[in-house]
């Protein structure tokens, strides 16, 4: 995406519930501190196993320390070289290229197998370059224990909405193909279904509880009324993501 | 999307092959003039035909005079009243909503016929909403003579591409997934089509001409040697486009 | 259809459940009184609002009254003024044309939504127009009230039967492809199972119950034996279509 | 179908190009002889070889004598006994049930090649029951010379036409949805492509040939004007026909 | 398949499941004798009714009566012929041709029909031709109560297996693309469930029962250490095979 | 495939165009000497370029040098080793596992280049590993020179086929689903069509060209009158291939 957008990238990453942000100013805007991991130049430039030392030595004290294992060889043999090299490993990245990812998670298996079988089950294995949300749980299941998602969060697709005249002084009006008259928007307690309605209170339609309104009025007369708090709202999607865990 | 990124949206549409734009800053920043149409609001808060007759006195003279005419009736019987009431009238422009698109192709035949049958022969139709790229031959076929189009050019799919190593030091040096060394990038005078090589003068390898060489420099040592020419970049696109129309 | 059939067709969709017919010599030959709507073309020629009061003042009392909305504008903007104009309006007729029918459900959703915020509750909102069995329960969840379905019922595809020898002369013959023996139909009082066999009498596999054998002889010795009772055959109809309903 | 709709199906069936209808009332209505095959009634009652001498003995001389040959056995070892049975056998007519019917063009070249083998090259093979449009090019090509179609010509899908008003008193004015003012029909003499227009003369918009006018006024003021020529219309569409197989 | 594979097909075929083999050959390596059914070309030579009872004549007593059905006629027809000629009539063989089977289940479901009609109930019908394992069902319900299966079992796909170094001197050493390390084969008493693993005793995942180790050395320094147990091996096919009865 | 069958599977091979056979007995029958490849064993237990080299020295002169490049690390890296350490190496073999198969024609894409960057254009690459007819043309387009192709081969799909009675002491005679009489096999010399046919002879019903008979009697009362002419067969397969090359 164009670097411009970078920040507020980060921004939305987070709210929506991924753990660390790269960017420098995009962390800042977050009170965060931004992370990351080596690239394959340092490595072509140093070689694999110089490189990793290096960066062992130069990164600070309480930063993730992370291989990359698939610059030049298999990434199974080049996992144990680094779980040897860097004491301490956190986890080996991945970041294999298309033409070698017949079966990712078959090679997440197979590093996980021979990582375990020579003592190093506190390595973790963290996986990048094009992964969809879709991949993930096979690659989870696998033994990935982390997600390097770029693109598919970036440049997810747009979502439509728009503002509309809905009631000019008092009275309803709107174009066709809307709904006119001012409304309000209410959420059950307990099934957390949605309901759209002129009135002032309604009762769940499914289950007959008494409905919280979560209608929040941003502008007054050209004056902006909301502000947002972001750990708040970060806080308000991981909820949600357990509301469907459990009804699903 | 992000208003952020609205002169760059504006900037990419134009070299592109847009003929108009309509944000401010977008178009000052190409030297253009900002042109657009007026909105629902307008209708909705003046009526139709007292709306389309202020909006008529308030233009300035020269800029084009387009009325919508999906407010609140039907295309076809608005843009037949939008046409006697603004005299001169350049486009009427047809924004249905969805749920009344049942063969919006069909409607365009219909107000075209309309038009025509009551002398209205100079006035346009412009067609806007979600219109996308598979659809507009259809709709020009129908006697659509404008489009508007947002999301499809604004949110278009990233295309992904990469900076890579190649050569350190003068020796041959890349990670896995890539070509080493450096190249060049031909092109046939002829036939148009692309060749990457190491090569510093190609020949097509199918009619055999002399390839030009259209690789650029953009950086050398950390510093920008490329500067762009909005016009001709604009041009280098258009024609490419005849290209495509000879050949397929 | 051809109009020759018209009179079968309405009998065969009054015994099928429908409420009423609109052919006047179908209507005679079941007992009932033929109704329907008001023509397009009617509206065209004496316009919209005179058209649906001088069908107000003219159709008999006692009769549904129901406004065709769909002539000139927006079936939601016409719904409206039909409303205001007919005092005790029983209900809209939206025939709206295929061009203009995006998504039907919706415009019909908007016409309820708007004729409920002007305290037209109690007008219902037909819908007609190559309506397809498969379309009536979104339609009927959206708002529609009532159903003109014309080709989907009188052009129903055919059902393919023939009438076979099965013995002659008290021996079992018959062709190839065909069963031999005289045979009777059962059917489960419980489960509403059919069995055929040449059996007397028959326990349901299913359920074990004494079934009950419906066999009717219709012809005997090139006599008719069989005589329609209408309105029995319309309860047995709707009567099935309630165990459907439970069983599904 | 319904028997009141036999003779209107026999002429529409020979307008369109059959070359004989069964029922007695259609033959009459067009002034043809009715002509059919035997059932397999017959030969249940009879046996196979007595119903076939005895059909051959009993049909007036003239008439086709085709044999009915799926009654019992295979097709292959019935055709050969009904020629050698029958002496000047025109045709054998399979109407093999749809169990039986694993590669219908197959038994036919079977068929085709047995009584070939032993001299019967003059005796047709004409195939019947459920035969639709799409198979008949693969059974004539497999040695079908006649063709028995029934349900896919009488129930053949309904095509939707609508009578409209689209000037009244001699200003345009039509519903939404359909085009206004008074039409001609034109069709080119050169590439019949059709052009409906509210012009009197067109010429031909791919040949420039002047086009010949097809619009026929039906009704006039409540009287009709059309009287139909049953053999004209029939060779009317055989010469089109003709257009498409060259075209094509 | 080549004759060579015959007695190795029958092998498998057998502990596979399988009833009964044909190849004498192969009979004999198993310790069974060899059953079949009477050719085509036997009835081509002495006719149907007379090869069907000279089969009876000459096959010894205690081996089962098969007739083949499927020569001439239809097989309806031949079984009730063949069921009057051999007293004691185990089976008739349906070995349809392809071409004549339209609907197979439904020809047996006739013949089964027609033979019940006559007494016949004890006679037995047996399909084969091209039966796969998903068309053994539906002929099973329609009445079928044998299957003469070749091609599919002869010609079932290959299942790619591999042997892999997986250790050298002690050491874990193995190809990428495959888990280094010994390993046993576990299995749940419980729920049939496999787990492979580098312990030497495991405890099911699912349900905590202690599983069995079902690893078997089959070679050791060059030496075999396996020896075949044919009918415990079909046992534990057939055992195994009443495990997913019960599961699914 | 079992092992019994291996001299059977590379004679056919053989006759169908396959260069080269790897079991000893299956090449003895032929009359070649048979060739073949290291295996992943070799490698594991000298490690890879102890391997290669000792392969080099113990190999006969005048044999083809294949070193195996995908053990332990990626392909392209391991071939320019492999081709630093066999002097006048021939081929590198891909046998890359299916995980990490990603797009197996871009891993011979780089490889190719990186070898040709390094001067080593007369190293082929030869790919194995689960090869299909359908990927052979992509790979070759790649750079690929040589396939290893096995189960594609050894498990081909069966070709059905039978032996039938047509005729019986001069009169023709057959079950149902088969065509009677003593034929011929005709093959045009000019477009190599086939007809079946009767007749002694026939020309061609394309071009009219004499056809030739190709019926070959391979037994007569009971004696082989048929020798098999193993190079001739061969000659005549690849000429056909020829064939099909002009004409596609």
């Amino acid at each position: 995406m164009h670097p411009s957008l970078a920040p507020l990238i980060d921004r939305n990453a987070f709210i929506g519930g991924c753990d660390k942000v790269s960017s420098i100013i995009g962390a800042e805007r977050i009170g965060k501190k931004a992370e990351g991991t080596m690239p394959h130049s340092l490595l072509l430039l140093l070689g694999e196993e110089r490189g990793w030392k290096m960066y062992d030595q130069v990164v600070e004290k309480g930063t993730m320390r992370v291989a990359l294992v698939d610059t030049y060889g298999d990434e199974k043999e080049a996992s144990i070289r680094a779980a040897k090299t860097i004491k301490g490993l956190d986890a080996v990245r991945l970041d294999t290229p298309s033409s070698r990812r017949g079966n990712f998670p078959d090679i997440v298996r197979e590093v996980r197998w021979e990582l375990d079988r020579r003592g190093f089950r506190n390595v973790g294995i963290i996986v990048s370059g094009g992964i969809r949300e879709e991949d993930i749980e096979a690659l989870k299941e696998a033994g990935a224990t982390g997600f390097g998602v770029g693109t598919a969060i970036s440049s997810a697709s747009a979502i439509d909405f728009a503002m509309d005249i809905v009631q000019i002084e008092g009275e309803d009006k709107t174009k066709k193909g809307k709904f006119s008259g001012n409304k309000n928007v209410f959420r059950c307690p307990e099934c957390h279904s949605f309901l759209v309605s002129t009135e002032k209170e309604e009762n769940c339609p499914r289950d007959g509880k008494r409905m919280e309104n979560v209608m929040v009025k941003m502008i007054d007369r050209g004056k902006a009324l909301y502000r947002e708090d972001l750990e708040g709202t970060r806080n308000y999607v991981l909820e949600q993501l357990g509301w469907y865990e459990l009804s699903s």
